[in-house]
């Protein structure tokens, strides 16, 4: 079985590149290859940029004609159900469906900790639920790294409000490695949304 | 990390009891006990029964206080959220949800094979993608064993229908081991039921 995942952050720092990957890896033991998108150096964090990164995740699937699964590595599922439509064979997983189930274990009252002010797609049909936040400063995915602290205080402030669960909305936080500091500040389990469609695909391979 | 199984069924055979539990063990390798409800011998098969073992499985549950995890090993999910809302420190898995979330990972076009002529709770957001099926002569989770050939028949009638997707809606399949069977003769993937909830479990033990 052989994994594709889609970053939706444009970098050519091999490093950066292939961080969900190495993630995935090194839990799951897959055969995993990324590849990200084209001209999106902040990835996305609107709904333009979401629609412009659909066209673009639509052609580089095209170079992942030779695997059973994609992944699609961005917590607002940016053509998750297209990809399913063009290929009916293939596993296609987006980290935001899968965070969400995954959440859904914990609690039905989910904190989803993101970088927009915006719910991502999959979370709509339980906004009644749900507590979205944002950490300040922070507008893109790159911003994350220069604001762990606000982040933490973000996830204190979700369990205060009374949430089980936090189901993060933005796949940067993995990328700087930043999930289990926010789950030891907020004595809540946090769901890592890498983690998170690694453990879908890991189930292709076993079931 | 501990699981503890709830078995839907009433049985005092020891190898039907603990048949789920062995399927899992046997995928993940989890620290895991059953215990099923009393007097309930035809498992779930009906609204009246569902209401039933609800209170059931919230008593058996009392026993589970040791456990990390439970999980509720029937495709309609009874005192999911009961026990949701009682162990907000547990992980609550659910068999129903669980084969949901994976199948939509296949296609959004489910075909549904189960033991009733109502849909299992966690599809009726999803009716209208969903073809139900019931094979000939099965009531119960125990006519399954006696009608297997009947099971294959409606798996490929629901691939014939279009589907992409077979989700089981009762774990009996797996019991009688007809899931990869189901399988090569759908020629479209089949959730197990069992295997479903138990990599949900799994996630909890490694995230």
């Amino acid at each position: 079985m052989k994994v594709g995942l889609i970053r939706v952050l444009t970098t050519d720092n091999k490093d950066i590149l292939l961080s969900h990957e190495r993630i995935i890896r090194n839990k799951f033991n897959l055969d995993i290859e990324t590849k990200c998108i084209k001209d999106q150096f902040d990835g996305i964090n609107s709904k333009k940029l979401f629609d412009e990164a659909v066209i673009k995740i639509i052609e580089l699937a095209e170079e992942f004609k030779d695997k059973d699964i994609i992944t699609i590595s961005c917590a607002d599922d940016p053509a998750l159900e297209e990809l399913k439509e063009l290929y009916p064979n293939k596993t296609i997983i987006g980290a935001g469906k899968s965070t969400l189930s995954l959440a859904l274990n914990y609690s039905n009252k989910i904190g989803v900790l993101g970088i927009t002010d915006y719910l991502p797609r999959a979370y709509i049909p339980y906004k009644d639920n749900i507590v979205l936040a944002r950490p300040k400063g922070v507008r893109s995915t790159l911003d994350l790294i220069n604001n762990k602290e606000s982040a933490i205080e973000e996830a204190i402030k979700l369990r205060e409000k009374g949430v089980g669960v936090i189901a993060l909305a933005c796949t940067g936080f993995s990328t700087i490695g930043l999930v289990k500091t926010l789950e030891a500040n907020a004595k809540i389990p946090v769901i890592d949304p890498v983690i998170a469609q690694g453990i879908f695909a890991y189930f292709e391979t076993i079931r």
